[in-house]
């Protein structure tokens, strides 16, 4: 049984590996970390869990965490961990942070798109950028691991495989995106309230969202060059899910049959990567609660454009469950352990 | 490995049966019965199954269906079950009904609210209510189980035990319940559209609603005398979720600590009824996708009320996961296999 | 041309305030008070009037305010107005205050429902209830009118005739009320985010909601003795709107047609209370963007109950729009003036 | 007092013609045209005009209407008006055609677009395409008025001055467009229902979206050449709104300010075209309900391209509204009369 510590366990993101976890048989959350909730009942706050979880909420030691758990997610923001991360607590316990701490590897970069100071530069080159589908095997060997964003998981999965063959070129790439409002976190902001985001949508980010050069960087992996994309978020009116609507130029004359061959080679084994039959698009309600990917196209002749559209749920894919699926990865179990959730729908 | 059939597979109580079922260690369904969907993939309609349902949909011959599997779900408009349901095919299969045709003892009553000839009474002494939590040992060993309402079933186990107990006066009970829009199914009406159903808030079938007798004869039951309610539903605009806020006058000074203690004493062993703390009351949000029944309950004083507030997921408690709980008991299965749905939120 | 003044111009009931009083043609914001966004532009807070009004916050300054306006309209939190309000001021200009703090009649029941010591009792005898169809002759003339809540407006004005005919025994009412989640206010609340309100439904304020108190004595006034009611308000996933479902015992047999009698005797004439023809029930939706209050009802006769059934935009007619309302008998000007809005649908 | 008749009164579209019209001083509708409601009160099927609007709908005689109106709007499906306009009728009274039938003007285009014959091209040529501030003069004396798609006025609107000024390439636009949901009009169908928008987002017409023609037309005159561009529109979870995203490249290096300063040029004098402050990007919010377009933009230097984005009410400024701003033009009156609506917010 592994033993869990999640730091920022009741945020949405930290909710959603608590909902997770619940049912992952291998695997026992035993501390309940939350800055603002120590002491409290986890089921007080995320009423859901009523009677599923007794436990009260922790505080964010890290170094005691360490002592007890085999495994720490940090769900919480961005510098926190690379401020408290020692080589001592790496040497007792794996990390899956959730947070963009370690995702980018140009520690200049980092320090531009985010505009802090990373204070522990020392442990980015061992990281793993934990995007399982193209890093699994870097990942099993980690003690750190570097959860992808939730816009950036959906936007490189979903152009992964055309740039990766040269089918298009990634720097006429852009990614149109759009999310439901739980990506906004649970903080109490005027801007997340109900009824400024009901019936109403908006981009936000535009030329400068934080999740930018990390789809550059491992766009860049994949075709060999440097890669500069545009990107553009969107917040839309519901809970979850991510669709990302992607428009790039095609280097030559293919067929759709051909471009599903090619999806289906990097995917067609993948058990949570799902390519739509041909004529299909993704739609957020079909994934949403479940750890999907679903990926559909569609060639447009008269552009010679191809436009790629993904969708995933942005708290599963997007968050928790691309953790919990390292976390599967790291520890020798099935991939897919505790992360058979069906989708929800309606 | 039970067999299951299930006829109206494509609505959306059908399809929440395919997706608790699809969890189901014991059970397989071998047949998904839409009328309208005949020979079309089952997952090219409800595409959160694709890759996990493979299946095409089959007809609706209840004969044929009997040969093969060992119970049927009918998830069937009012009046069809009630069509067409034999002896014989009794005799081969278990049958979960969860239309309205079997949960009224007196026909008469019956044909009054829903206005239609009831063509099978002969089954209706046999068929048992299976409000599971109250009937559970007449469900073990019944062959037609009439799976309770999904406003019902909120509404008689948040009042159940109060009734029973003599401590409200049952005849001064008034249930205003609100629904999300799935109660509505799937059918393309234009009431039911989004921008008639977005932004706005109605009661209908006001004092006509068919699951008012159904309430009235189970807190009949409980309290040993005639009973006549309020109740009057209502649409909301959101996808899942009953809340049911129930009136009624207290039959003497109690505290709220005693109330407490007769909930437990009826529900404290029960998995799926979870009483919430005093002082809490339900929101629909804390049970969405999961069996789980809330309830939550304010003493008056100055009124001399009280006011209980259940919640459930519709299509869940109220409907498909009530069905499977109806199954387990029916096949001497643990009752919560395969219904270990964490509630989904946000 | 009347000067207008608003302490709170940035919170939700403000902001209607100033769409409304842009369409009125006697009728001319002067100052923009907004504690939080002094010195900001109105426009750049609430982007919806950019271009259309130039003004930037001011303080809130009653004193200073008072020289320059004709009518001060407060949307303040309860406590505020009553703190400050001097019979100097009331010297100089109008008050209508959308607060609770000169409502209610009885300072001690204003203080024990409200938890706090009410500052200016001296006035409250003074103050008109500013509930314009039942109090219009007063407010002519008043120089401080309370204007009512909004729960109260909807939930009042769907009983009064039946209760001030004696139809219905007011202590037999129950008031079941839904509302949209603009009526929390803008306030930077984790209950109020997004996430939190969408796709649930819950009642809040269960046996103690403030409104109660009001709802009564106003009923009190039309039949002549105590009222003592339950009342519930629930939060609903939908920017504007209430319902109020009221049941209530009748009190000797009636047919419909005589009840639509006494609502056409009470209503007939009044602009922007709309009885609906027998057999429909209201919808917030048709209500949405404007001053009407829609009225329906349908007898029980199984319990020998009513229910009359109400529905209102919050932040209209239970707010901005009957502060206009009073503000237009308060000057002479014709009652519907600058009301004419069309309600929006969908 | 100029006559209206609408044919399809009774669509979204057809009814947002009838809100906006009842505020309209020189204007009355004399004839409300509804297939499907032939006798029905207007306000029994669109109840927020109950005491509004006494009519009763008619059929949809076109020859009849002629001799008795001024003017009709047609809010008909594609083909409908093709099929019956003649060179008498329109001898007796202009004609605004929100449908698509004459808003391209080569017929080829048309008939490969929409998959339908055109049975009346004769009078395309006469046609006006009725984008108000770009055609106004033409509109002046036009009789047949081709009035724009919701998703083009919004895309065209928001790149025309760039594209004009040939600050943009026009073949590298790619517009991502989103809209609510009263965009795909009041037919009962089941992608339409709540339960399946309600959370969740797609994208639809993926390289095959109608309106791309038109988009590539308009924008071609503009720039004096052909013009192809990729257009994708998506289906968001709320009633109204269009929210463009355009992405194009830059021909030359430019400021922020001189963009400002083009955009100024083109509709600094325009009333229903509102340009944001520089930094500021539209949401559909702030125009809900209202006539304007709000524009906004961001220059990405990394990738040398813009980010234009515009925002209306795909029902206002998207269909009725711009049928009146149009009605007002070709009947010489102030072209914002009975336009002032302030966007309803929240």
């Amino acid at each position: 049984m592994i033993r869990i510590g999640i730091i920022g366990a009741t945020g949405y993101a930290g909710a959603e590996l608590v909902r997770i976890l619940h049912g992952h048989k291998d695997a026992e959350i035993v501390w309940y970390g939350s800055r603002s909730y120590v002491d409290e009942k986890y089921a007080s706050i995320y009423r859901n869990m009523f009677e599923l979880v007794e436990d009260e909420c922790l505080g964010d030691n890290m170094a005691e965490m360490a002592e007890r758990v085999d495994v720490i997610f940090t769900a919480t923001p961005q510098g926190y961990l690379a401020g408290i991360l020692t080589e001592e607590i790496l040497e007792k316990v794996k990390i899956i942070d959730l947070s963009a701490d370690y995702r980018i590897k140009d520690v200049s970069v980092y320090e531009k798109w985010y505009g802090i100071e990373h204070k522990s530069p020392q442990f980015i080159d061992e990281a793993v950028y934990g995007l399982c589908e193209i890093n699994r095997d870097k990942v099993k060997n980690a003690r750190l691991v570097a959860n992808p964003g939730c816009y950036t998981t959906c936007s490189i999965l979903t152009a992964y495989p055309l740039v990766k063959e040269g089918i298009i070129d990634p720097n006429t790439l852009i990614v149109d995106a759009k999310s439901g409002t739980s990506g906004a976190g649970r903080g109490a902001k005027v801007p997340n309230l109900f009824c400024e985001v009901n019936e109403s949508i908006k981009a936000y980010g535009v030329a400068s969202h934080r999740h930018t050069p990390e789809i550059e960087e491992q766009l860049g992996y994949a075709c060999g060059g440097d890669v500069v994309i545009s990107f553009t978020p969107h917040l839309v009116p519901m809970n979850r899910g991510i669709l990302a609507t992607e428009y790039a130029a095609l280097t030559r004359k293919v067929t759709a049959e051909e471009i599903k061959v090619v999806y289906d080679k990097y995917y067609g084994e993948e058990t949570f990567v799902r390519v739509l039959p041909m004529g299909n698009v993704p739609e957020t309600r079909w994934v949403e609660g479940s750890n999907y990917v679903d990926i559909g196209f569609k060639i447009d002749e008269r552009t010679n454009r191809i436009v790629m559209i993904g969708a995933i749920d942005n708290l599963v894919k997007g968050a928790a469950g691309q953790a919990v699926q390292n976390m599967n990865i790291m520890f020798g179990l099935p991939e897919n352990m505790g992360l058979d959730m069906v989708p929800l729908f309606p």
